[in-house]
């Protein structure tokens, strides 16, 4: 499978050397990945006159991976990025969530039409199989809701809080201290990265149409060590859900921090972990926690969609 | 797709219950399910001198749902319906551990010389999307060990015993009231359905040939009301687990039933949960939780398979 990289950051990094740590593993499965191109910033690094346009236009070319930075507000320049491999007959695989926001069903169709694949499991919580899991382990039954704690970063931050007594502004101090928490945190605290998450696996996993707009958001920068404490007395720890719920005829799409009890199986997300729970109709619910955070597992979560796309898997 | 239901009784019943439920669902996916012979123990249910035989040798004939009952001494009369399936060139989906336990490595090898499906995600915890969770959202990396509460019967017991501080036999006659557990309910409690499960994600995701001789097992029958009330004294509950891990060179299996603290995902597993924990080589952990009991979700979890298949998956 000959392959291009286009964007060439921590997780593009990652990824090159994964690919070759589990090269066997892969050999395994008769599936031979061969990097033809990584464009980053400064055009290919193989051959800087190769621009994204050249790649897909190559006949050889079978895939590209998408690992541009997310841009919530446009979706740019991903969206047109994969707009040009899919038009070229190529499998897509992104991490970007921008372009999936702004283009989800546009590239779905397109991709439809050109019979290729377009998967976007690292968008919704990195090595969380969330996405995969909605789709490949509920087939032949539908999603009457989600639920999901899908921020390492405010669930590290609620978690110091709780242990520590402490404020919010200390909690992310010692947050961004311990490398978890970005310099600008805007995005993971006030509920932003949540809701993209949350809209992506709405979009996919229910069928809607909804856009950032229609989500009631909500982040934890409000919350009092007196807030957390009292929610402890209560036997309850604040977790910052996002949650899609069927409501009369529509979907209501919320991110807030809600106050969960022991019994939740919420409750137990600690740390950087992640989890999302799905109710369905005919399978019960179905509780999927882990997604180790990190730049690797984010392209062992990229990997993963390669596979599934090399076994046939028609998303 | 022309499928055959081989085994005709609960889940056989809700399987065509299902169906016809889901057909709107289906036919989204452009799959048209024909329901072409129902062989029971008596024979075809439309013409009964039709055989398993004369239904493997009908070229109209897709795939097979094999629904018979688990026989763990030598996994027949399963085992030999999937055989001559495959031999056929028929996909076989099947909700038998019997025929999987004696006789996975050879089915998948005939699976693959034909060009055809063998799947088995129904028989490690029915709904609880296990085997599906192991193949496919750890595709592309390695599984380490495998841990998990995979008998809703032994755990609906263990918290009968702890809810009520009673003895196993008064939680034990509980459960068969309630319907929960059987008659007989030895395979249950005394680890070997466990086992079975153990053996089967053991062998299909660690990639090993062990047999039930190769596990040491426990059951829940010895633990008292004073082994429960110490454990919750030291903040843990008894959950009946069973461990497949790495050791020197070979792999460990276990059944028995352990002390877990609250800070242990599985120790969130109630009732008649399921729920299975999986560490891996780049993703980190996995933990899957949930798996509705019944023959419904019994039969939505052999509907998923035939889902997957028919959207491409080579398992």
């Amino acid at each position: 499978m000959n392959i291009a990289i286009i964007g060439y950051g921590g997780v593009g990094k990652a990824f090159v050397a994964l690919l070759e740590k589990q090269t066997e593993l892969l050999e395994k499965e008769n599936l031979h990945i061969n990097i033809r191109y990584i464009i980053g910033r400064n055009g290919d690094i193989y051959n800087n006159e190769i621009s994204v346009c050249d790649a897909a236009a190559d006949p050889a070319l079978d895939l590209a991976v998408i690992l541009t930075p997310t841009n919530k507000d446009s979706g740019q320049p991903g969206l047109n990025y994969a707009r040009t491999f899919l038009s070229a007959g190529k499998h897509v695989v992104t991490a970007d969530k921008g372009l999936v926001i702004h283009g989800y069903h546009e590239l779905k169709q397109l991709a439809k039409e050109k019979g290729v694949q377009f998967t976007l499991g690292c968008t919704t919580g990195g090595a969380l199989p969330s996405i995969n899991g909605g789709i490949m382990d509920m087939a032949g039954s539908e999603i009457c809701s989600i639920e999901g704690t899908l921020n390492g970063t405010s669930n590290y931050i609620l978690q110091q809080m709780e242990d520590c007594g402490c404020t919010y502004k200390e909690a992310l101090a010692a947050a961004q201290k311990d490398g978890i928490a970005e310099a600008n945190p805007a995005l993971d605290v006030e509920g932003w990265d949540t809701a993209g998450k949350l809209l992506i696996l709405c979009n996919v996993l229910m069928h809607t149409n909804k856009t950032l707009d229609d989500i009631e958001v909500q982040g934890i920068t409000h919350l009092t060590p007196e807030d957390i404490k009292a929610a402890s007395e209560d036997g309850c720890k604040y977790k910052l859900v996002g949650r899609a719920v069927k409501q009369d005829k529509d979907i209501q799409l919320t991110v807030k921090a809600e106050k969960v009890p022991l019994q939740h199986l919420l409750y137990q997300v600690d740390g950087k972990n992640k989890a999302v729970r799905y109710v369905s109709d005919t399978l019960g619910e179905l509780v999927i926690m882990g997604g180790a955070s990190g730049t690797t597992p984010a392209a062992a979560s990229v990997l993963r969609d390669i596979v599934n796309i090399h076994r046939g898997y028609q998303f």
